[in-house]
């Protein structure tokens, strides 16, 4: 099978390409690029040898077409009007946000402009979802704050041990915020410097995660959501609370999580005692979860680790089109991280 | 005045020293360590030549002795022996947590072991607490993320406007561990990596920040308190947030804040729309603070940055010892922080 | 065939088990420590999901029996003992220093002590070396600043085009010093610093450069080497100078280059123009390099980029150990860094 | 005595700008800056408190002029055009490379188009220098690497100790590259990361170097330079080396050296066995120092830590300011590093 990658330019692109490279049932088609376009890969990802040479082609429905799945790591907004132009037949898997919502008010609200619609949702863990995601041409992947926070989360409101009342704060490396060319970005502002962005619920990410949990939950989810950008390159670590439901005991808990992750090959509940560090998933596809009962306060906290760029999203992109393909769940995707 | 430091070739020893090498009233005296007594200091603290050439001696009544002031950057549990054999005239600052906590209960469920009282707590901005500075002879320096937690939700709970079920979720760079000989700590294992520790109620700092908001609140306040550890030295970013009383609004939080910050030299509320990043208090004594109010959910949400070792130790030690002398409030602390 | 590994909770025995998860001919057998024996590995390298509960056994002769291949990642000069204690049909690869060097003059002036011997050296990659480290059941694994700065300029001496007089300076993330609990390697002391050590030509890997490079070179190639420490967790990247021979053109350099280059699947010669930066090989067994002629000084400056603890030491070590095994040279290692 | 900056948005701007607030005896007055004029100061400069509400304006004769002196900090080439329209009778401080170079065949070389010509090189510590910065009005800031590298080897050089063939490998913050926009500057590129540019004897640092050296050295000096970029916001640490004259010892070099230092208030040569780090000199004046003899290969090994923004630039231009104004050289500027 045929991959072509439009964006393959930026940090998505990148990690599409890197994990695809060692991906045994899925050839790397044609690269594209926007402004990149007629230039060399090798220019924009040197790490990845053996594409250096390929030259960029422009993102067109012509460069795209004849693969046999497509991966789009285009700007919000973009992918709508390329994957009209994509056979039925082909395997388009979106790495943007445009197909992921599906309340047009809430994709109003926090995107504007007209909501394009919404595609099977890329994250087999979350329950029932897997089986709709085998054979399907169409994929919505996940964003990487959602990614993290509803595998924290799902376990516990699918066993009906929380509350609805969400607190999220999370910590973010910079590869999260793409390849822009943005002061606040800049390796002299980032490097030994936590900040704040998005406070407030106006993160982008929010209604997803709402979206998400709320169906297990029975009732509707609110997330208070406050991203940081840490001085790293890759990483998410969240911590996600909630109060507990009346009579949830630690026990309780910790056999609801385990009962979750004990079939997923990707989600990882780490041994009671031992707290997740995003070093354990760089570069991997797995998420390290853990989970307490903070009796104090009443309220479960889960913290979970993923690496943005490939669980958060090219490794969670190839997951899911694995499942599409009808191949092996786990085929081509890292477990172990890089570290130290 | 001369000041002898105890503890001095440690990271908060070496915080104060550098301060104080820049202070206009209060001279260097003797400087004493544990296990590196009899060691110059340049060894453990190359950055500050001019006193690089100073021999470090043992902490004893002895060689503390005859000073005006004492800073005691001692492990827990070391200060109050100390402190008992120097005189009721010489004025003791102590940056562990010996003297913090005012509840015996709580000393003994977080620390563990006999509680030795409670000290003037300096943190001047604290309604009600500057006046009680001027001229004592005891301070108990207050933890660093208690300094962060608590000038994040000061305001709010002064002016009645949050409920006291309060979530945090703060980083901290490494310096705020200490220079203990870990795995965890070393380079190695943190740079790249964000990782949560002390997760579940458990971290010691938890009721200190209850101690000082529940007055204010009026009721007793519970935090739910996550750190972080990041890839940086120094700095801690610190995301405080509690329920918004019913019917205030963005506006009548914001009054609140800048009420509080207006007389405040080292509180620095940012002009609205601009988020605190740890880099803008880097060697400063100044709390860079933004707070918000979530309409969707209704939530406080107020986000502060410190230097842990500045503002958060030895920075806020030499504040309240100021006071203590009778000097301005401000002497030879920095205001500016090094950036980038 | 199965492999043990001596040393599994450190750096180099962590990199090799992270490679041998994925390595299709070689089956992890006992995992053997120091003073962490009877420890699960999980405590110890969290990143490496699937092993986690494995229980570190002691370094024995008994435990390290009975496989195929031993990979050794002990602390230098214990590995003779060790080795002594296998069978002459075990492949016994060393990562230390132990065997690399043939003159025990060099040995005792560098290392102290007796003189092990020397075993064949691991690096397929110096011409005539290749050959001799088929079917051997003894391996000599080079040092990880050896391993680049004789990468980067072999290809000059062999071809007869540079001076014996080099002077090389290199940075080396952290890893390369280990787990060791110094002062020094603490995150606060590493993060936004890079520092000198081992100045002055004491540094041990030294000779071992020599070595590689005055055969090549038909005289004794003499060898100033820097070390410094720069604030990330792996990556060296070595500038390697030499004055050029009288008469050599950057055509000619550059030729050379390529010729050495062309058919080694780990040493990439970067296209004119792009320099090294460690990410492009993190996590690879690829060296990625770049040649240029100095015009007003007359030097040949090459600089390289290995990432220390995968091509320079447990990748490096599996290219040879398959090599000895009769696999083909490249299998189960990684081309492409993890980037950003 | 009131100073205008020219350039106050950008890194070495915002440095002068911390520096200055805490002078004793400069005043600061307008801020002027490019396509950042018209906005307020703490958009680009948030560390800088007291000054956040400051509009930058203009860069012209009219918002510079009426001062006493004036910081420019502009990109290279455009301090000529503004320091013409300036009074004789002001201090004008370029921080650029415009009136660096004294021979215009290495200007065009090197940066092209036309000389401008060359002020006294605010550099005290070279011999012969200090005299000539006492009362003058224009004075040309010595570049960032040259000021390591020449406090590095003048030394050796004056004392006649050194052959002219020197080679210097520098590792610099990204500060040090300035506030532009390039995808190789972005966090997520330079983390975890060391790369090299300007490979080969093109950076134009390399000939100011020459030309501070030759003179001492009493012929010309030939320096083969080669940058590296690394994982840090501020700090250059230099390893420079030379072969030693025939003849040369250990001590000799170790005296020649403690002579020169002995008088500098910001050359501190550290204790013999300590080498520098750039932590050492973090937002500090100070360059530190060590020098030792390679016996194996005759070479000089001088290895220099600074801040590139604080000594590098900002601190240097104050330093020297102080000269020109009669003031005490050290007022206003930090000695100690700001660490960890």
């Amino acid at each position: 099978m045929r991959a072509a990658i439009a964006g393959a330019s930026g940090y998505a692109g990148g990690e599409l390409l890197r994990l695809l490279l060692s991906h045994p049932e899925i050839e790397i088609g044609a690269l594209t690029a926007g402004s990149n376009a007629g230039t060399a890969l090798g220019a924009h990802q040197p790490h990845l040898a053996p594409l250096a040479d390929r030259i960029l082609l422009d993102t067109t429905a012509d460069t795209l077409g004849g693969h046999d799945l497509v991966f789009l790591a285009l700007p919000h907004g973009q992918s709508a009007a390329v994957a009209a132009q994509l056979g039925d037949d082909t395997l388009v898997v979106d790495c943007g946000a445009d197909f992921r919502l599906t309340d047009p008010a809430a994709w109003e609200h926090f995107y504007g402009g007209v909501h394009a619609g919404a595609w099977p949702y890329g994250l087999p863990e979350l329950p029932g979802l897997r089986e709709g995601l085998r054979g399907t041409r169409r994929i919505a992947v996940p964003g990487c704050y959602p990614t993290a926070v509803t595998l924290a989360l799902f376990p516990a409101f699918a066993a009906g041990l929380a509350e609805p009342d969400v607190v999220v704060v999370a910590a973010t490396g910079t590869s999260g915020a793409g390849k822009s060319l943005k002061p606040n970005l800049l390796g002299s502002e980032v490097m030994g410097s936590v900040s704040a962005y998005g406070v407030g619920g106006v993160h982008r990410h929010t209604p997803e995660m709402e979206q998400n949990l709320s169906p297990l939950a029975g009732e509707p989810v609110k997330v208070s959501f406050t991203p940081m950008l840490a001085p790293m390159s890759r990483g998410i670590l969240a911590t996600c609370t909630a109060p507990a439901k009346p009579g949830v005991t630690a026990q309780v808990l910790r056999e609801a999580y385990e009962t979750a992750a004990k079939d997923e090959p990707f989600l990882r509940l780490l041994p009671q005692g031992q707290w997740p560090a995003t070093s354990m998933t760089l570069g991997a596809n797995t998420a390290a979860l853990q989970v307490t009962l903070d009796e104090r306060t009443g309220r479960v906290v889960a913290v979970i680790a993923i690496d943005n760029l490939t669980k958060g999203t090219a490794g969670g992109a190839i997951q899911s089109a694995n499942l599409a393909l009808g191949l092996p769940e786990e085929l081509g995707l890292p477990l172990n991280g890089v570290a130290p």
